[in-house]
C-alpha cells in the first residue's frame, strides 16, 4: 500500500505550482508555499494554496519544483538535500538535462523523479490558478533507472490527486516528444519572424493574417525559451536537422517545376499533417462549419452578436476575428456543430447582420 | 483629362470580383458579369453587382480578370481578344508569370496592365461580396514596359472607383515583396506541418496551441497554393534558399551551446521580427492589455459573457479562445485599451466569471 504524502512543499507559484498546491490541499495534503517572488507566494496563500510557514525538513514527503526551466536542476538538488526523507518532483519541459545536471553529484537521486504536466494555458502567474487546471489533462511522469518505486509512485499520488491522466515515458522519449511538438514548431517561428528582420517595410504593408498565425509564438518570452531550448538542444538538434533536409527537399520540389507533381505532393503532406494533430478536449480533430459574420468595430458589437448567439442556442466552438486591415471593419469566424450552422445563420441574419460562410 | 470607363466586364465572381463589382456598379458604371460557376454570377447579380446579359465587345472599355491563378493569363489573353477597345487588368497575387506568359503572344499587350488588390478576408464566394471591400487597403498597379499611359490610368480609375489605396511598383518588386510576406511563411508552415506526418500519433497528443498556429495555413487549399506558388517560383525560390541558410545558422547557434549567446540573439531578432508586422487597420503595432476570463464550454456563455462586456462600454480588440484539451473548458483572452483593462476585469468579476491576466 503507497503511503500518500501528508507534507508537501511547492516550490514556485506561478500558473502551475499554485494550481498544484491548490490541488494537493484540496486532497487533504498540507501544503508549504515558497517563491522567489514573495508577492506571487502570497497571491497563491491568498487563493488557499497553502501557508506560507515554513516546515520541519524531517516531515516534508514530496517537494514538488515549479520554477524557470534553467533553475530546476539547482532548486531540486537543494530540496534533495534540504528535505531528508522527500521525494522531490519538477514540473519543467525538459526532464534529461534536469538529471545529466544532478547524476554525478553526490546525493540521494532515488529520490528524485521527473515530471510534466501539459498544463493548459500559457498564462503565467498565480492569479488565473485554480485546483482543476490539470483535471483530465496529460501529465507525463518520467523516472530514471535509480528512481525507487515509492518516489514514483508519490509522484503518481499527485497527478491522481490533480486528477491529471498519467502517462509514464521514459526521459528520452518525452524529450523528443516535445521537440516535435513544441519546441521545433517554436524555432520554426523564430526562424520565420526572424527573416522579417531584413524585408523591407514597404513589403510587410502587404503581411496578412497568415504571416501573423506562423510567427505568433516567436514573439514569446527569449529568455524562458533559451532556457528551454538549452536543455533539450540534443533532441532539437535533431528534428531541426531533418527538417532542414525537408527544406532541400521543398526547394528541388519548386526548382523541378509544378508540373512534375512534387510540389502538389508537399503541400498535399502539409494539409495532412494539420489532420493529424489532435483537436481540442484531446479528440479528434473535428471539422465544423464555419459562419461568418461582419462586425463593425465599435463598443458593444459584439456583445449584441453574442447574445444574439446565445439566444439562439447554439454552442460556439471556436471563434476568430480577423480584421480589415484599412477600415474598422472585423470579420468573426464563428465555429459550429455542422447541423448547427443554418440555425445560426438563420438568427443572425434576423438580427440584420451580414453573413457569409 | 482621363476618360472613365463607362463599360466593365468582370470575370470571374468571388469575393474580390463581385466586390469591385458592387463598386463599380455605384461609381456609375455598366457592368457585365460572367462566372464559369454560372451560381456565382447569379449570387454577385442579385446582390446588384451587375448584369448576366453579354455585353457589345466593341462597347467595353475594361476588363478585369478575378479568376484562380492558374486560369489568369489564359482569360487575359483571350480578353484582349474579345474586347478591341478594352483595357485588361487582372487581380492575381502573382503578377511577373501572367506576363511572361503573354510576352510574345501576338496580342495587344499595351492595354493590359496588372494589379493586386490586399483584399480583406480569406473567406471565398460572391455572398460575403460588399462594395466597400478595398475602401482603404492597398491596392498595387502594376505596370510593365508596353503599358499605354491611358490603360495605365484606367486601372488606377478602377482603384478609385474601389476607394482603395493605389500603390504603383514594378512587376518584379511586387512579386518579391508578396514571396516575403505571404508565400514563404506559407511554405515554412507546409514545412512544419509536413514534418507532422512522420511524427509518432502519442508525441501530437501533447501538442499545444503554438503547433497549431504555426501550422493553421497549411491546412489551406493546396490546388490554389501550387498555382500561386508555381506563378512565383523565382521570387520564392530565393527567399526560401535564404531561409535555409538562416536555418543552418540556427543549428549552429544551437550546436554552439547556450553560453555562447548566439541562441540568444537569434531568438532576440524573431521577436524583433515580430513587431515589425503592421498592426491592425495599417497601424503601427498597438500593444493591448489582455484579460483573460475562463468560459464554460456549453451554449449562451459566451453570448452571456460578451453581453456583459459590451454592457461595460468597453471595445474589444481582438479575442482569442484557448481551449482545454481535456476539460470542458476554455479561456478567453480580450484585447483591450491598456485603459480599459481595469474597468473590463471589474465588469467581469461584478459578472461573476474567473479572470486572469
Amino acid at each position: 500500500m503507497i503511503e500518500q504524502p501528508r507534507t508537501a512543499v511547492v516550490i514556485g507559484t506561478g500558473l502551475i505550482g499554485a494550481s498544484l498546491a491548490l490541488a494537493l490541499t484540496a486532497a487533504g495534503h498540507g501544503v508549504h508555499l515558497q517563491d522567489r517572488t514573495l508577492s506571487h507566494a502570497r497571491v497563491a496563500a491568498g487563493l488557499g494554496a497553502g501557508t506560507l510557514d515554513p516546515p520541519d525538513p524531517g516531515a516534508v514527503d514530496l517537494v514538488v519544483v515549479a520554477v524557470p526551466p534553467g533553475a530546476i536542476a539547482a532548486v531540486v538538488l537543494q530540496s534533495l538535500q534540504t528535505y531528508p526523507r522527500a521525494t522531490v518532483t519538477d514540473v519543467g519541459s525538459v526532464k534529461a538535462g534536469v538529471l545529466d545536471a544532478l547524476w554525478n553529484r553526490d546525493v540521494d537521486l532515488s529520490r528524485y523523479v521527473g515530471s510534466h504536466p501539459m498544463a493548459g494555458s500559457q498564462h503565467s502567474g498565480p492569479v488565473t490558478a485554480h485546483a482543476d487546471l490539470f483535471d483530465g489533462r496529460t501529465w507525463v511522469v518520467a523516472p530514471h533507472r535509480r528512481s525507487r518505486p515509492e518516489s514514483v509512485a508519490q509522484v503518481l499520488e499527485l497527478v491522481r490527486a490533480c486528477r491529471a491522466r498519467e502517462v509514464v515515458m521514459d526521459v528520452d522519449e518525452h524529450d523528443a516528444a516535445v521537440a516535435r511538438v513544441s519546441h521545433l514548431p517554436h524555432l520554426i517561428s523564430v526562424l520565420m519572424a526572424g527573416h522579417l528582420t531584413a524585408v523591407p517595410h514597404a513589403d510587410l504593408l502587404l503581411a496578412g493574417q497568415g504571416l501573423r498565425d506562423v510567427t505568433r509564438i516567436a514573439g514569446s518570452d527569449p529568455d524562458l525559451w533559451q532556457q528551454i531550448l538549452s536543455a533539450n538542444a540534443t533532441a532539437v538538434l535533431s528534428e531541426l536537422k531533418t527538417v532542414s533536409a525537408e527544406l532541400a527537399e521543398l526547394i528541388r520540389s519548386l526548382e523541378s517545376g509544378a508540373s512534375t507533381g512534387q510540389l502538389a505532393e508537399r503541400l498535399a503532406r502539409g494539409v495532412a499533417g494539420t489532420r493529424r494533430i489532435p483537436g481540442k478536449h484531446g479528440a479528434a480533430p473535428a471539422t465544423y462549419a464555419q459562419v461568418v459574420v461582419e462586425i463593425p468595430d465599435t463598443p458593444g458589437a459584439l456583445g449584441r452578436l453574442f447574445a444574439e448567439v446565445g439566444a439562439a442556442g447554439v454552442n460556439v466552438e471556436d471563434i476568430a476575428i480577423e480584421h480589415d486591415q484599412a477600415r474598422e471593419i472585423g470579420y468573426l469566424a464563428l465555429a459550429v456543430e455542422p447541423g448547427r450552422a443554418d440555425d445560426l445563420v438563420a438568427a443572425m441574419l434576423a438580427g440584420g447582420w451580414s453573413v457569409g460562410s
